[in-house]
């Protein structure tokens, strides 16, 4: 098989990036490992930035998302016993953010691609990238037992941080920060209507809780937790009982509901620079994490592959490779910036398993500087809601 | 000898504080344990805030601060070999900071207290600060070899970190709160007029430098150096080597002049709750340090003393002690706010000794954040340039 750029992977990232090359006239390829009722199924983060929906309302995928995303305009810190809100139009010019779950996102981008896109290979597994350093890269992968070749003229990594891409980059040249937070989150969804209209962040003395939703009609909740917990040793009325205590503020009372799913998520930063070697260019997950606390990992992905689509878009047309060499070094700088602000809300709102009363003073001296109109707020509050994607 | 307020420490926290309680009716006596030439040559911070200008301006110690001052609307923000000004009017809605010596200040305060204030008794060390739990604590002190007692209504810790007020505290129910950075500060005074007419800091791989001054005439001179180096481990010429490499920014040069002083000053965090025992209230130093990142101390301790004369007017006046009840609670939200934006400013500038290729994408993503005018730099701008004094 032959294509001009074979997209590894069928998260968001792959799909939209296929959907905008698509719309482009350029052609490619989107080989997946899993099956497509895996891909419609794996649970993740759900809060857009309004530069992502704008992109997906751009490129035609967003008619249920604009039916069904739940527009959000602040949220609730919580500490101390009191809840202040977040007003993110007032402190931002007016944007806001919606909550609407990648998992539907991938459903729009899936529909759309099997209707009228470009080939989307289910059960395809990469087993290797190679030749990214030629003008040729092939990708080679199994389907249905049978092992393939995919030829490109450029190869798109969007298969996250286990994926065949990472494992195609040569050991000199590129280099791979990470930092491992000493907590983690155990993830509940709670079949009961989400006890609050907005997103509550809690910045308990025992630690962090986060009351989200996945829907009017599904609870998502988060605890901080130790490293190593296991979900199984919490039971679902401990988990309740915790989060009662975290997320207490005045009357507020949290709807208890049947947990449908319970995980533990670890806390990390992982950046790989450059994000392109040879024709191999990452995106998303594949080129970077970072903790869910700024709920950036998605909207880094979709702003990942819009700049890369610009640049093999510009490199179509013209021929010219001027934006697909400035490809890592354009998105480096919001991927810094995000990987900052994940870092600065991580450290505002967890409890470290060594802090002391001097730390506790310090983050509260931070969150009290939210509540108020403050500088600090709109800071927080614009990079919460997203800058626009250039 | 017997007072109402019995002030320990003739720095400006001291003074100050004597000369607003002086003209609010208040008696008080000023111990110092050094003598005049000492205390008028000791070299510290030298830059205050618009409500630290005042405040000195309101109680008539304002007159050669007003004409020798130098008035600073920016400053230079230096990394990656280009200078970046920061502009506090436009970023903080008008306001400005002041350079003027403590030195300065503590010479304009005794003439002042001299000619017609409080009694001000130098040579007169502290020995003990007694039964400050009851109606009628005691100052013991040595005065020409010869011990002596002032009795008062209170007594006012102005004396440092190392005096007798902090020796005073009772082991139980009083908490010190304290972090040591890993780095210190060589600092340079220089017979050569600035090389710039605002200050310059510098955030190189090598570490911080910065360039400050004294007067029109004399150059204040910083670099970041390892905890404990010796002073004398530094020639001239390696410090202005070493200041040329860490400053260097396009055709600016550093001119160098004969070193009048060299000295290190260790970066540390150090914070007393509550700032009150019983009738011994801490101001300045003697409750709180602050690395001098932020130049903050010396405005904390003018702020601290403004609050502290508030509450003894208000008691003197309507014998409530409700503000001298709320003392410590008042300080301390501004000490900490102000501990937390140094720390801020000394982990955006200076290297620690296990950084790595991480910590500096992401003190240089601090860093540009400062070079525009977003939210980010209105708010170090606002805590750089101090908030009112309330």
């Amino acid at each position: 098989m032959r294509t001009t750029v074979g997209i590894i992977g069928a998260g968001p990232a792959g799909l939209l990036l296929a959907r905008l090359l698509h719309r482009a006239g350029v052609d490619c390829v989107v080989l997946e490992a899993r099956d497509r009722a895996y891909v419609e199924r794996r649970q993740r983060a759900g809060m857009l930035e309004q530069g992502s929906v704008d992109v997906l309302q751009e490129c035609g995928a967003g008619d249920r998302l604009e039916q069904e995303g739940l527009i959000h305009s602040g949220f609730e810190l919580r500490f101390e016993g009191r809840s202040h809100r977040v007003d993110l139009p007032s402190l931002t010019g007016g944007r806001t953010v919606t909550i609407y779950p990648q998992t539907e996102i991938v459903r729009d981008l899936i529909a759309l691609q099997l209707t009228d896109g470009p080939p989307l290979l289910f059960g395809a597994r990469v087993v290797a990238v190679e030749k990214a350093d030629s003008a040729q890269p092939v990708v080679r992968f199994d389907l249905d037992g049978r092992e393939q070749t995919l030829e490109c003229d450029y190869v798109a990594g969007c298969d996250g941080s286990y994926g065949a891409s990472r494992r195609a980059l040569p050991a000199d040249g590129v280099r791979l920060h990470t930092r491992t937070y000493p907590y983690s989150w155990l993830g509940v969804l709670a079949d009961v209507a989400p006890s609050s209209d907005e997103l509550v962040l809690a910045a308990h003395e025992r630690g962090f809780a986060l009351h989200s939703m996945r829907s009017p009609a599904v609870s998502r909740l988060y605890l901080q937790v130790p490293n190593g917990t296991d979900p199984k040793a919490w039971s679902d009325e401990a988990v309740w009982d915790e989060l009662d205590v975290r997320l207490a503020a005045g009357s507020w009372r949290l709807d208890r509901g049947p947990v449908l799913a319970k995980s533990v998520t670890t806390m990390r930063s992982q950046v790989i620079e450059p994000m392109r070697h040879g024709r191999l260019l990452l995106a998303g997950d594949a080129a970077h994490i970072v903790p869910p606390s700024g709920a950036k990992g998605l909207n880094l992905a979709l702003a990942d592959v819009v700049t890369m689509a610009r640049a093999f878009t510009h490199w179509h047309m013209s021929g010219s490779t001027a934006l697909l060499d400035r490809y890592s070094e354009n998105c480096l700088r919001r991927v810094w910036q995000a990987v900052y602000f994940s870092h600065e809300m991580t450290t505002l709102l967890h409890r470290a398993p060594d802090a002391d009363a001097y730390d506790r003073r310090i983050q509260l001296t931070r969150l009290r500087r939210l509540t108020r109109p403050t500088a600090a707020a709109a800071e927080m509050a614009e990079n919460y809601a997203g800058m626009p994607i250039v």
